[in-house]
């Protein structure tokens, strides 16, 4: 242990907080009939604005980001946490999810390593998962196969 | 600036280290003409082999992952790096593709953000970028585009 308030404070602030971090600048897939830009604000932008006038639950912070490179698969959000969590990408979403992202970002929150329990898990981030990735220190699968 | 010793530490090893994650459970897409587990080894794991004997370059670590839940997208490998560095996920890769992501990675640990310049970038990283993930922090949008 060490006892340097300067890391401590970092440490409880990266613990504590989980992000929900939206991309605001996704557009609608090639064949979805969402509409588009017509309106002004982009799909990402008004999921953005759903999830903000919902409110995130506690702990849970809500960020706009300029992209998350996954544009061929509609709107997309990461959710990530403290240092000993799992970061996850999910794709497909629209503003009409808010409340089922919001429901699974309090689950995320509430699990110590970002993964959520199968059953406790919104049946939209079971189909559209993007990609996830570990925390810092995480197991050594080939220690584990080869031993 | 703080003088505490154990945050300094933290932090140059932060900065110094990029990583290259493989997932080593990757199996071939379903309409991939790459041979299967006929040899029980995964695509995923040749491709970690083949990383290994080719060696990381410096600065980046090579690790082993147990799943990167990219599954549709063939092999899925992830580049991350220090507090400033945007995380990349990569899919559709195999082994043959190893010098290309060694490449790819050395430049991603070159670039102080991770955004590697466009021209620098491989091919196989313009055309199969799965996702990427912000630094801790980064630009809000909403405040460029609001004012």
């Amino acid at each position: 242990m060490n006892n340097c308030a300067h890391t401590q404070r970092v440490i409880e602030r990266t613990e504590a907080d989980s992000e929900l971090l939206v991309c605001v600048k996704c557009r609608p897939k090639a064949n979805s009939e969402t509409p588009g830009d017509n309106d002004g604000l982009r799909p990402g932008r008004r999921l953005y604005d759903a999830l903000l006038a919902a409110g995130a639950p506690e702990g849970v912070r809500l960020r706009a980001v300029e992209c998350l490179q996954n544009c061929d698969a509609g709107c997309t959000a990461a959710l990530r946490g403290g240092a000993g969590k799992w970061t996850y990408v999910y794709g497909n979403l629209e503003s009409a999810l808010a409340g089922v992202l919001l429901e699974g970002a309090r689950a995320y929150h509430a699990a110590p390593d970002g993964l959520i329990p199968w059953r406790q898990r919104p049946d939209h981030f079971k189909r559209n998962c993007v990609a996830r990735i570990p925390p810092a220190e995480f197991p050594d699968p080939l220690e584990e196969s080869d031993t």
